[in-house]
């Protein structure tokens, strides 16, 4: 797939920080909302972006070190959780239809067979990845594929007027990947990526820890130069590598990608190192309360929108932030200014 | 007015725990929201809480003290903002007009004749305070009818079924008395109590650190007793009095409180000082910019719901995080439980 960014054009910047700054406040009194509405207005390269046919994608994946024991609930969970969002009734769902986010489920890898649904898409590379304890997670053939389905996806969404993408992601063990990719690219100590996942306790953060260490040796060992695109072979998951191309895909269709916590994190973080620019079209949303992703938000300079001590996945923390963008995109196109209200300026 | 606000009936805690915990997620997940959830539910005594007919009431007034140079903005700005508001081009209506509260404006004590207008409420106590560099703010009958109006404006919204209220408020020069009441009741230094604003430079900060300082000690020697209420009196506003009595009066009826940022929370620490179960109704949105509002935070020990460095008042970050509480009401009631979803708990 084209891996290739362009920069964002910053040409209308001074323009958009003018149209801020005369609106009936304060200069930099809505915070962070002003710096949103400049970015959402370079993305669209408009002074009156407008925010079109939202929507929510849920990329779900199973990974073969799952049963290795990383994470506190057992693999299964993962296509009954997509069955869960297939029927309404999960986290994500409601925080989506509350904001008019449109769910749809990507199928990047589950270990099951789904019947066809309407909000299902089948982007299926394996029934799960291969156990990284033993072996790679995929084959390049498989990550390259990831890709490119992700990236097929987002421009079909694209082509359709859709402007707005929330990332999402569910996948037993998948924090454990994020792990490991975090910690392969930015060099925070191993141990420091790693947290409770869906809830381990001490023991079984320990464990988790182990693995993970033994997985990173084997690796080391392997001779596998550490690139971007080796981290999410060696490691996986389907989830991440195709939200990864899909990521990529929606910079360059000059969207805006709402992303979530820890695993939406790491695939934007390997976007962010295949295709630098990509982070320029990045919402980071909010903070998670895994460890790693202080070490994500870090490399990438981000400062998120909400910090709720959110650990959950599924894009809730990308749903939950998106009324805050909408009202960037509000108050940039619908305040009045200090001549249009008749209102005097500062003394 | 009647200042008794019962202490919140917790017998519901359990079993409201218990609810958000069987939700299709794991323990915890959800962070601050789960929290809010369950006080919601403790605030209307019920499982299955619902918000119905939220409002926003942003309270105006002006400030004797506004002239000897507190604001960087000219007193007019005050009345020109509740016209700006009345037209519906300021950022609260933007934000309160996108996240569904329905928006009035009450004249708690403008310095202006309004026209009659369908969301303007009059409660106009005087034009304005009486400057507190020279005399308390207001007289004690002034403060007890501001306090007892915003309680009557509040019930009538409450028997019409309105349950969730959003505060807000407008004064050029208003930050200086919250600054002023602050201190009065948190022992927090004077000085860390005062911020720039609307946006002060530095000589304009330190000009208002001495006009309050001068405020403070001829309060002082006055030789009053240092209450909430005489810190009201002394200080103003109006706006200040009037919600302090219609939280009051919003906790008595039951209601859920959106308390924005550091001149609200100035009325919150007014009403939970006299009467101290009004805190368990508030929900605090919003960490705001200036200073002194750590000191309310911490003296109420609140954890506000967003961190986005809003410094612009009129309501505007309780209306942003609005969605955030309806958020926590509708992962209650809609979400499925892992035995309705047919999904696996924790192994």
């Amino acid at each position: 797939m084209n891996l290739v960014v362009p920069p964002l054009d910053r040409s209308l910047e001074n323009a958009l920080k003018n149209r801020v700054d005369r609106k009936t406040k304060p200069v930099g009194a809505l915070g962070i909302l002003e710096r949103l509405a400049v970015q959402i207005g370079l993305i669209q390269g408009r002074l009156d972006p407008v925010l079109s046919q939202a929507r929510m994608l849920v990329f779900a994946g199973d990974h073969g070190a799952a049963k290795a024991g990383v994470s506190a609930y057992p693999q299964d969970v993962t296509w009954q959780m997509v069955e869960n969002f297939l029927a309404g009734g999960a986290a994500i769902n409601v925080f989506s239809r509350q904001n008019g986010l449109q769910l749809a489920v990507v199928d990047a890898g589950v270990a099951h067979h789904f019947e066809p649904r309407p909000a299902l898409i089948d982007a299926k590379i394996a029934h799960g990845t291969a156990n990284y304890l033993e072996q790679p997670a995929m084959t390049d053939a498989q990550c390259e594929l990831a890709m490119q389905r992700g990236a097929a996806i987002v421009q079909q969404f694209a082509e359709r007027g859709c402007n707005v993408l929330g990332f999402g992601e569910m996948g037993i063990g998948n924090t454990a990947s994020a792990s490991l990719i975090t910690h392969g690219l930015t060099e925070v100590a191993l141990t420091a990526c790693i947290g409770r996942g869906t809830g381990l306790d001490d023991s079984g953060l320990l464990r988790k820890q182990e693995l993970l260490a033994r997985a990173w040796e084997r690796f080391s060992k392997s001779g596998q130069p550490r690139t971007p695109i080796s981290l999410l072979t060696e490691f996986g998951g389907f989830e991440i590598a195709m939200m990864a191309g899909a990521m990529i895909a929606a910079a360059q269709a000059r969207m805006v990608l709402l992303i979530d916590g820890f695993i939406v994190g790491a695939a934007a973080l390997v976007a962010s190192r295949v295709a630098p620019s990509t982070a320029d079209y990045c919402i980071f949303c909010h903070r998670s309360a895994e460890p790693g992703h202080l070490a994500q938000l870090q490399a990438m300079q981000a400062e998120p929108l909400l910090d709720l001590g959110l650990r959950l996945g599924e894009g809730t923390g990308a749903a939950l932030a998106y009324p805050l963008v909408q009202a960037a995109v509000a108050f940039l196109n619908e305040m009045a200014s200090f001549e249009s209200a008749g209102v005097a300026d500062k003394s």
